[in-house]
C-alpha cells in the first residue's frame, strides 16, 4: 500500500515528539499500519531552532495553512493551538481539501467541533483528536469504540495535570495555592499565564469533547459551569482529610432523563476512592456505562511522549482505514440536549465560612438553613476564641444548590461572616 | 450498507447478555456501526431453557460448527468456550469460510491463537477477542491501537476476579484461603472445579494474549511460569501488611534485551500501588509503553453485562470495518522470541519457613543465605516459645532466583525446618 504521507505544522513539544516517535519507531509503525507513514512537510514558528532532527528532509511551509493544498500531503497534523486564528484556518482548508486531520486542540474541538466534524465527513476526511483529551491515555478511542454498546450516563476526570500537581502538593506540603503554583512556574509545570489550567478552562475544553462523544449530544462548551482552584486554602486541605475526604479539580459530564450536566470544579472525593489515588501530574477518567459498569483509566496527560503516543495512534488509525465519526455517529445524528443550571445541580456540599466567634452567631446561621430547608451533616469549628475570626465548617446533606446558594447569600450578609464562603461540592463515587 | 449478520454460538450468561444488549440498544448500536448489526442465528446446549428471549426470530443451530456454512451469517460470535473441541471446530471452520469471528476464549487463543489469526488473515476474515482479557476493559484494543506507537516493555494486571476476590476477603476478614473459596462457590463467585482459577491457568491464557500483542511475538502459553494462590495463608496477609505490601495474583510479562518473561504468581505489592487498590472482583491492567509512559485500566473482569459489552465492541469494530489483526501486526511478522527460565528471573522475596524455635536454627539459616550469596532486607519472627514452630519471614533483596531455590532447598532440608516454606516474589512498581 501507498505510505501515508503527513504534513506536521507545529514543532514544539510534541510536534517535535512526534517526529522522533515516528523517526525511532518507523519500523514497528509501518508493521503496525500495514504502511509506511511518511512526514513530508513540517511548519513551526522558528526554522533554525534545533528540535534533535534535521528539518532538511521535509517540505518547509512558513504558513503552514499552505499544507492544505499540498499534493504530497494526505494527513495534516496540527499542533499549533488555539481555539481560532491559523489552526482553525489549517484545519478547515484541510478538512475541505478532503485532507485527513488529526489534532491535539482540546480549544479548537470544544469551541468548533461540530462544524468540523461536519466538515470533515462532507468531504470523507478523518478527524481525530485523541491528544487533545487526557494526554496519552487512550480514552476517546474506549469511549468511542471500546465501549460503543453501551449507553454511557457518567464521565469524569482530572483532566489538567497541573492542577492535581498543585493540589498535590497542597495536600502533601500545607503550602498555599499561590506558594505552589508559583514553584510549578518555576519548574516548568503551569505556565507563566496559568490562568486556562487553574480557572478550569483547560478541563472544560477537555469536558466539551468526551460529553459530546459519551452521550452522543452536540459539543457544548458554553453550557459548561466552570470553576477553578484558586479559592482552595491549605485549611480546607486540612477540613477535608478530617471528613475522610481529597480535594481534586474533577471534570464531570452526567446524562440523566436527557438531560446533561456538564461542571468542571472542585471536589471533595472519598479518600478511598480510585479518583483519589490520582496523584501529582497524572490523569485519569472513570466512565460509566450501563452494561460494563465503571471503566477507569489512569496515565499521564500530557508531555511530549505520552502526547505524541496520541497523535500517532490516530495517525495509525487513519492509515489502516478506520474512518469513525470523531463523536462516534454522523455530527447530524448528534443530540441538541439541554445542559442542566447549575442551580438544578442536586448534590452534598462543604462550606466553610470564616466568621467572628461570638453569641448567636451560629444560631443566625442554622435559621437560616432551615429557613432553606437545607439539611446540616456535620460542622468542624477549629477554635473558640471570643471576637477573633474562626472558620466554621458545614457539609451538608444532598440538596437542589439553588437553596443552598440562597442559604449562602443569605448566612454572607450577616455582621458576623467576614469573607465570602468557599464551597466545595461533595462525589460520593 | 447491508446490516452485518450474526451467528452466536454459547448462549451461557455472556451469550444472553450479547442479545440482550443488542436487542436494547440496537439503535444506538446501529448509529454508531453506520449499519444494523442482526442476530440471524444462535446455538446452545438447552433450546428451551427460558433466557429472557425468545429464540423463535433466529435460526437454531444444535451443531454450532454447521453456522460456518450458514449463507445468513457474516460473523460468528463464538462463547461456547474450551481451547479445543467445538469451540475450536467451530472457529475454524468459520474462518476457513471467510467468516469474522469474535470471542470470549481466552483458552482457545492462547493456546491456538497464533495458527486461528493465521487462518484469518488468510481468508481476509477478522479475528477479535477482546473479551477474552479482563472483560469490560477495553485492554487489548488500547494496546492493539491506543498504544501503538510505542515498544511496549510490561504489561501486567490483575487478571482473575476470582482470585482477586479470595485475596481481598483474606486480607479484609482473616479467614483462610480455604473458608473463603468455599463461601466464594457458595455465592457462586468461583466454580465448583476451582482450578482454573485458583491455580492461575486462567490469568495464564490471559497473560499470553496479552504478552503476544504487547511484545509482538508469538502466543506461548507454555512459556508461561504459572503458580496460583493456594499456597497464602492469612498470617502472609499479616506479615505482608506489616511490611508495608498488599497481595495480589498478577500475570506479568515483560521484554528486555529481546526476552520474554512470562509469569503468574501471588505478588507482594506496595500498598500504595495503584495496583494493591483493585479491590474485590475488579480486573486492572498496567501497560509500560517507552514513550506513552504507564497507562493503568481498572474495570469489571467477568459478569455478562461487562463480557457482552466487550464482545460487541468487537463486532461493532468489524461492522464499520476495521481489519486490524489480532495481535497488531500480522502472524508472519511475530517473532519467536526465548522465553526467560524462571530460574534467571532477578527480583525481591519474602519467605515464611516454619521453624522450631531452638538455638543454632537461626544461624543455620542465614549461613545458608551466605553461602548462596542471598542478602536478606528483613527478618520478623512473631514469637519466641522454645521448641514450639514458629514462622520466620524473611525478605530478600534482589537476587537471581535460581540463587534462591537452591538456598531454601539447602534451608528446608534442616531437621528444624518442618514445612515448605512460602515464597512470594516481591515487585516494587
Amino acid at each position: 500500500m501507498d505510505p501515508l504521507r503527513i504534513g506536521i505544522a507545529g514543532l514544539g513539544t510534541v510536534g517535535a515528539g512526534t517526529v522522533e516517535v515516528l523517526q525511532k519507531h518507523g519500523a514497528l509503525i509501518a508493521a503496525r499500519a500495514g504502511r509506511e507513514i511518511e512526514i513530508t512537510a513540517v511548519s513551526a514558528r522558528s526554522k533554525t531552532l534545533d528540535r534533535g532532527f534535521s528539518i532538511e528532509d521535509f517540505d518547509w511551509y512558513d504558513d503552514p495553512t499552505l499544507m492544505a493544498e499540498a499534493e504530497n500531503i494526505d494527513l495534516v497534523v496540527e499542533l499549533i493551538g488555539g481555539s481560532d486564528g491559523v489552526a482553525e484556518a489549517l484545519v478547515e482548508n484541510a478538512l475541505a481539501a478532503g485532507k485527513h486531520v488529526v489534532t491535539a486542540n482540546k480549544a479548537l474541538i470544544a469551541h468548533h467541533g461540530n462544524e468540523l466534524a461536519a466538515l470533515a465527513e462532507k468531504n470523507n476526511a478523518a478527524l481525530y483528536c485523541e491528544a487533545a483529551v487526557a494526554g496519552g491515555i487512550p480514552i476517546l478511542k474506549s469511549l468511542r469504540e471500546g465501549m460503543a454498546a453501551n449507553a454511557v450516563t457518567r464521565v469524569y476526570g482530572i483532566l489538567n495535570g497541573t492542577c492535581n500537581y498543585i493540589l498535590t502538593e497542597m495536600r502533601d506540603t500545607g503550602r498555599s495555592f499561590e506558594d505552589v503554583l508559583e514553584e510549578a512556574q518555576k519548574l516548568g509545570f503551569a505556565e507563566s499565564d496559568p490562568t486556562f489550567d487553574v480557572d478550569g478552562i483547560d478541563t472544560a475544553h477537555k469536558l466539551a469533547i468526551l460529553s459530546a462523544l459519551s452521550f452522543g449530544t452536540k459539543v457544548d462548551f458554553d453550557g459548561i459551569h466552570i470553576e477553578g482552584i484558586r479559592a482552595i486554602a491549605s485549611i480546607d486541605m486540612e477540613f477535608a482529610e478530617e471528613l475522610g475526604y481529597g480535594i481534586k479539580l474533577l471534570g464531570i459530564a452526567s446524562m440523566n432523563d436527557g438531560v446533561v450536566e456538564q461542571r468542571v470544579h472542585p471536589c471533595m472525593v472519598p479518600i478511598d476512592a480510585p479518583i483519589n489515588h490520582v496523584e501529582g501530574s497524572y490523569n485519569a477518567v472513570v466512565a460509566d456505562g450501563d452494561f460494563v459498569d465503571t471503566v477507569f483509566l489512569e496515565g499521564r496527560g500530557a508531555g511530549g511522549g505520552p502526547t505524541a503516543s496520541a497523535v500517532i495512534a490516530d495517525i495509525l488509525d487513519i492509515a489502516r482505514g478506520a474512518r469513525v465519526p470523531l463523536f462516534g455517529v454522523p455530527v447530524a445524528q448528534l443530540a441538541n440536549t439541554a445542559t442542566r443550571d447549575m442551580n438544578q445541580h442536586y448534590g452534598a456540599y462543604y462550606v466553610r465560612f470564616n466568621v467572628v466567634d461570638r453569641i448567636g452567631v451560629f444560631a443566625d446561621i442554622s435559621r437560616a438553613l432551615a429557613d432553606h430547608h437545607v439539611s446540616m451533616e456535620s460542622v468542624l469549628q477549629r477554635s473558640r476564641d471570643p471576637e477573633q475570626i474562626v472558620p466554621v465548617v458545614m457539609t451538608m446533606h444532598e440538596t437542589d444548590e439553588g437553596a443552598l446558594r440562597n442559604t449562602i447569600e443569605q448566612i454572607t450578609a450577616m455582621d458576623a461572616v467576614v469573607e465570602p464562603p468557599v464551597v466545595i461540592r461533595i462525589e460520593t463515587f
